[in-house]
């Protein structure tokens, strides 16, 4: 008898990702082997070091199922599975907590495995701050260990959840785009859950008998993300029916991809709307599709030391107005200090 | 003392939708004089008989503000202004609130106003099959009349909604996109209060004294939109806060100008992926980023007889997976009984 269809599937979306990530692993060593002087090709996959993935656990359903899954799927790869979890901080025994998440891990026999504890600081609100501190330790830990990946316990649902919340912010597609299965420098960043549902994951758990954690965060109010998880999609679902975590998992994907491909345009068409001087002219501007337009506009206002951040949709419409709608504007202010101006036919934006 | 803010609103989206028209309209008549032989085109203008705008109008609180606001504007500008108002028979009493409405339009000054009959069939669904009969009507209406425009009614919360009822298709940017401020054959329609509303709309004619109608299944949670704007939305605005509509409205826009031009760079693409028999070379199509290389798959499948509305992401995927993932798939049923194989390195994708 086989394992559990959950089991099962969370071990299956492990693997696929082990098998990427040592692929591209093999190939980048060889790569370095080739150049090395003298080396021989055919042998270098035999004197590789065996790789290090690493999973980021917060003791959380989704997280110790993706753990388990790792321990169970790596050795059979030949690869060495650590894991790593964060003590944000935020409540009191937190470090107690990271520490019996190390022992669980263990248990599952995962080494090395270690508990970082981080400083949240406020910049962005209380959740994009606890994001920076915790991807900041991650990555200073898979440095430290020399790790070809780190997994993350996203799941489709967490996806859906990240396409509202860039829907919220009305900044076109790429916000719509969501958490990428892959991430982060060299890629170090591995999602292998964004395909399966939460309620698999905590299933996993529950039938493999994995004790896990739920963060009080997660049904607390005060966060946008649990109001969306516990009573904005559940409310969409009620009205649309129940496709809409997968309807709004396949829209980031599609989002990625159609920004990614906006992205390359913008970039290809940029040098050919500079002058000698690298001004940008307006009459060329203007010959673009507006969405290739707008890109290049957003590219140049940041490039001029706008904060990307602060830059929305309505500051880049207004600098768009100086090329499709021109009677005469004065310079527009953009956040950072940057002001964008139309002197002689050319578009100039700087900081001011 | 002018006019109530909610009136301001109102007049200032159709005129300046009004100025649109009138100057579309002239370019239309200048350049059919200039064609006409011994035609003096200084002159054009003056011979050009007022042009005719329509408002559809169900008696609701969004078209009947239109009406009004029209009823107001046209006559200042030179336009006649006139009003039509579709019985869907489909509940009892139907025709004699359809008598009611055209009174009402008659009341606000409108010339001509009509009711037409409609029969709506069962094609896509309840509110689909309303949609399609309302729209062949008044495209009939405005042809029988010569009118230059019909304005119709929808405001920002319809088009919030909209885009989430795209969403919950999950088949990409082109459905985030909403309705256009311009849209039909020769640009016809026209939506003035895509950027206003609900509630200015309700104000406007509240003011105004113009009674309303709630058409009973805006209520009904048998349907949709009905859901979606009476729990869905309303929880999601509860979750991510008051500008979730807003948001909505702006990620349409900026959808709608993403999709345009990435159907351009597809229509330009597909002519450099052919071989001389016309064949798609799935080399070619392999060197194209992924949202290009899909818009053309889906176009091929299309013209090869498979229906558009059948035809979701997950079909364009698989055939995307013969030029990607090749690893001697058989042929892939698409819907309307088109199959896509791929042979000797080319696509073929054609009505079996």
């Amino acid at each position: 008898m086989g394992p559990h269809p959950a089991v099962a599937a969370i071990r299956l979306a492990v693997r696929r990702v082990l098998h990427d990530i040592l692929n591209h692993h093999h190939s980048l060593a060889v790569h370095g082997a080739r150049q090395a002087v003298g080396a021989r090709p055919d042998r270098t996959a035999e004197r590789l070091p065996s790789p290090l993935v690493l999973v980021a656990c917060s003791g959380g359903a989704d997280s110790m199922a993706l753990a388990s899954a790792l321990a169970f799927e790596a050795p059979k790869l030949g690869i060495r599975a650590g894991g790593v979890t964060v003590d944000h901080g935020l409540q009191p025994g937190s470090d107690l907590r990271a520490d019996e998440v190390v022992l669980r891990l263990r248990e599952l026999g995962l080494a090395p495995v270690e508990s970082v504890a981080v400083t949240v600081g406020r910049d962005g609100g209380p959740e994009a701050a606890a994001r920076d501190a915790r991807y900041a330790a991650l990555d200073a830990v898979a440095e430290r260990h020399g790790a070809a990946a780190v997994l993350l316990g996203h799941t489709r649902d967490d996806q859906a959840e990240t396409v509202l919340l860039g829907l919220a912010r009305g900044s076109g597609i790429r916000s719509l785009s969501g958490m990428a299965a892959v991430s982060g420098a060299a890629g170090r960043y591995r999602r292998p859950f964004l395909g399966l549902d939460r309620q698999t994951a905590r299933k996993a758990c529950m039938v493999q008998s994995l004790p896990v954690w739920d963060d009080p965060h997660n049904a607390d109010p005060a966060y946008t993300r649990s109001r969306l998880r516990h009573e904005g999609l559940p409310a969409l679902e009620k009205a649309l029916g129940k496709g809409v975590v997968e309807a709004l998992a396949r829209t980031a994907q599609l989002s990625r991809d159609d920004a990614d491909a906006l992205d390359t345009w913008a970039s290809q068409a940029e040098a050919s709307v500079r002058d000698a001087a690298g001004l940008l002219e307006c009459a060329k501007l203007y010959a673009l599709p507006s969405a290739v337009r707008r890109r290049i506009l957003r590219r140049a206002a940041i490039e001029a030391g706008a904060p990307a951040g602060s830059l929305f949709a309505r500051h880049i419409e207004e600098v768009d107005r100086l090329i499709t709608g021109w009677r005469g504007q004065g310079a527009i202010n953009l956040p950072g200090k940057v002001v964008a101006q139309r002197q002689g036919g050319r578009l100039v934006i700087r900081q001011g």
